[in-house]
This record gives structure tokens, sequence and C-alpha cells, in this order.
């Protein structure tokens, strides 16, 4: 569209910087001084951070929700949790599952949507989404642990479902985004034309994953849904209370999951890219 | 990226459209005339021309094994396709939603990445998009006809697995994208401003869709495993022919959903938007 050839100095119109704003282009002014130099600008910010803060406050809840109705699922219909190798061991995989590769991989990704994280120096930001995905990829391997602790101690095989083969393929591919993260946009060695050729496949893969990992969740629940109502007196296909209940988390974790993937591609939330030094900071050179 | 803020008009400098077109921020000649008025740009669009036409091999390649595979896998395991409300009628099931959600919807999708739609009337491009997506729909309701008929020769209850939940709830996206697309991009009423504000949506929903539809076929594929490998003499868990090869069928299928999402998203590819006339040709006022 036209709005995104403008090219948006300081001293340019106001309406060339409304076009701007509402195209997502940022103004060249410095982050401090852009609400003078760019009339029009405070109020669309505060509008965009509006928005932005309802969805943030939707997929809170949404979020939470995904966690404790897992939690309810598990604790109501499967007896709780433990970590003896159990049955009760199995029952921490999709809770920790849901609560790390969905939940917290999602609340990491949207560390750069924040408001706060639009203006000044991009490092805490950097810092923020690093430990974030590593607290989010601890779960995710401790959602692992569980079930291949469950699956041995039980003489049980692990990794032959669909399920399993996305899930693992899930696992792999978070671990290799976080370590080309880490090497690249956090440690100082890579240059500008490294992280600038790198950028967009981390974009891409940081969402992929999450779409990954969705799937994981809907094909994990379907599974453990046919197991567990195997031999119940209400079987799986007449619907009962706890198959209601569990689909329903499912479509929770869908609806999260979406919601997340929007927020994360809308163009009005993110970070404006002010030049290619910012866009670049690596953490050793840093001054802060 | 200061790349981002060229303002690219034709009399910029040759380093400048250079910057732009990696950014593929489009040059503001008229189509007809771009690799005159703008320096570099015919051998850039030639290397993009070159890598997308790359990807088209490779995703027609792995789109038509989906569809194979998961014939062969009916055929070679399951005693291939009958429409007598048998068991056979379920095996066309799994075929029609691979090939209509999944490979024709996605070469619906990609219709406007082919570089042949760059330039010229939008409209020929628009009407392809809706037809392939009809067809996808077609066969997608055909797909939903064979498992619906199965189960009600059988006597089997519909919709109760989070499979089917979350499948039904994908059709039913796909049917109102489908109807939106139609009555607000294509028919000639709907004002340019509305076109403007619902294409973002449009195409987040497209995307969607698409990571929807592979969360489907994965819960299918390992429900399917679960349900036909349960009194066999080898097991799901023993990893039997059939799990390899449907398990590998499932993760294809991925591996070519992420491979459609990534060409959808590469901005490189994108038919550059060179004016609101352009954008918002509608189908009754186009003279062609």
């Amino acid at each position: 569209m036209s709005s995104q050839l403008c090219p948006l100095p300081a001293e340019k119109t106001e309406s060339c910087v409304l076009r701007a704003c509402s195209s997502a282009l940022p103004c060249l002014a410095p982050p401090g001084r852009r609400s003078a130099a760019c009339p029009g600008l405070r109020s669309l910010t505060g509008m965009a951070e509006g928005r932005f803060y309802l969805s943030v406050l939707a997929l809170s809840s949404l979020g939470s929700m995904c966690v404790l109705f897992t939690v309810y699922w598990m604790w109501s219909w499967h007896g709780g949790f433990a970590w003896d190798g159990s049955i009760l061991t199995f029952n921490c995989h999709p809770v920790l599952m849901v609560a790390g590769l969905v939940v917290v991989y999602s609340a990491a990704s949207l560390v750069y949507r924040l408001p706060q994280s639009w203006v000044g120096p991009k490092l805490p930001w950097k810092i923020a989404h690093a430990s974030l995905h590593l607290l989010a990829f601890i779960l995710t391997v401790l959602g692992l642990v569980a079930v291949f602790r469950y699956h041995n101690h039980q003489h049980i095989a692990n990794l032959y479902s669909l399920h399993s083969w996305l899930g693992i393929t899930t696992v792999f591919f978070f671990a290799c985004q976080w370590l080309l993260g880490f090497t690249v946009f956090l440690l100082p060695w890579a240059s500008l034309w490294l992280r600038s050729l790198l950028k967009p496949v981390h974009v891409f893969f940081g969402a992929s994953i999450l779409a990954l990992a969705m799937a994981s969740v809907i094909s994990g629940i379907n599974e453990k849904l046919f197991f567990s109502l195997k031999n119940a007196t209400r079987p799986y296909s007449s619907l009962p209370g706890e198959a209601v209940f569990a689909n329903g988390t499912g479509m929770l974790v869908v609806a999260f999951g979406l919601l997340v993937l929007y927020v994360l591609q809308a163009s009005s939330w993110k970070r404006p890219e002010v030049g290619i030094t910012t866009e670049g900071q690596p953490l050793l050179r840093e001054r802060e």
C-alpha cells in the first residue's frame, strides 16, 4: 500500500505520520523525542497500547485456564501427581507440556510486543526473552522426563505414536531455536549480516514451534482419552464428563495459540526497528 | 531496519533500490516500467523467482507424496475405497482431507506468490485463488460426508473425539473464510476501507486454517492407528510397517505445511502492493 512508502522523517506532515503509524512504520526521530517530533503518534500509540493490554488480559486468562484445566483434568479424573514412575508420574506430562511448550513459551515469544520494550535499549528485553524461553524449555524437558520415567517403570515402549514423533520433533526444534537465538542474537560474535539473515528464520520458527506444540497437545489429549476411556462404563464415544472437559481444554489451547499467533504477527504491536545498530545489539558490547 | 524507510521513487539510487528490493518494498514505478526505472530490480526479481520455483518444485513433490502416501496407506493396509457405508467408505476420509484441506488448500493460498501474478491486473489471480479454494472446500466436504456416511451406516457416534471437534471447527472456519473472501474481495460492493480492514484478518485466518488442518490430520492419523492396530498381532507400540508408514506420512504433512507457511510469509515472494486501487480491484468494476 502507498502508506508503506512514506519515508517519515521528523519534519513530515501529520497525515504522513498517521498513515505510517497505522501501517506500523517507525518514526525516524529518536524514541525519546518521537511524540514531540511526530504529531499524532502519542494518541495512536495509546490506542495500540490499549488494544494490546486488552489482548494481554485475554491471553493471561486463557493461558492460566489452559494450565489450570489440565491440572484439574489430571487431578479429578486421574488421581493427581507423583514422581514415583506410576501413572501419577505420567499425569505431570500433559500439565508440564501445556505450561512449558504452550503457555510460558507464548509469554516468552510476546516479550517484544510489550510497549515498554519499544523504546530504549533492547538488551534487557533480549535477556527476558531468552530467560523465559529457557524456563519454558526446562518445563518441557521435565514433561518429557515424566513420560519416559513412567514408560520405563511400566515397561511401555517409548516414542512409537505419531503424537510422540511430532512432540519430540517440536522439542528438538525448540532446542535448536534457543541455541541459535542465544548464539547469534545474544552473544557478541555474530556479524550484523548474519543476524539480519537469520532473524526472519528465527521469527518464523518461533511461530512454527508454537503451531507444532498445539498439534502435539491436540493429538496427545486425543490419545490419552482413547486410552483412559477404553474400558470405562461410559466410553469416549458417549461423551462422558471427562471427554467433554478434556476436549474443551484442547479447544482452549487452540484458541490461546491462535490468539498468540495473531498478536505475534500484528504489525502495529511490533517493536519499531529504528536502525541496524539497535537491531543488532549484542550482549557483551552493550554499555549498561 | 533502515531499508524499510527508503521511500523509493523511481529516481532513487541503485543502492536504495537494492535495499528496498531485499526488504520487498515495492518500487513506485508502474509494474511495466519497473525494471527500467529501478536499476537492479530485474536481476533480483530473477533470483527471487529462481528460489520460488525451487520451492514450488519441492512443494509439488511433497504435496503429491502426502496424497499418494495416504492413498497407499488406505489401499495396502485397509483394503481400498468404496462409497457403500462400509469401512472402505471411511478410507476416503483421510485421502480427501489431506488432498482438500491441506494440499489443494495450500496450492490455492500460494496463487499470489506466483511471480506472474505480481504484474498486471489482479482479477484473474483472485478468480484462480477463489476457484482453487472452492475445489479444496468441495474435497473437504466430501471427506466429511465419507466419515459421516460410514458412522451412520455402522451406528457409530459422530463428533465425539477431540480430532473431530478440531476438524469440524477447521472446516467451519474454512467456510466462513471462503464466504468472507468471496463477498468482500471478489464482489463489488465492499468499500476499499472494509477491504483494507479485513485483508490482514483474511491473510491471518488463511494461514491459521492450514495450521489447524495440520493439527487435525496429525490427531486423525494417530487416532486411526490406535483403532486399526488395537487387536493386531503386532500392536502400534511395536511399530509395525503400517505404523512407521502412517507416522511418516503424518510427518510429511507437517513438513509440507511448514514449507507452505514459510513461502506464504516470506516477504520477497509477496505480490508488491503498488497502490490502493490495484489492492481493492473488485469483480464487476474490472474492465477485462
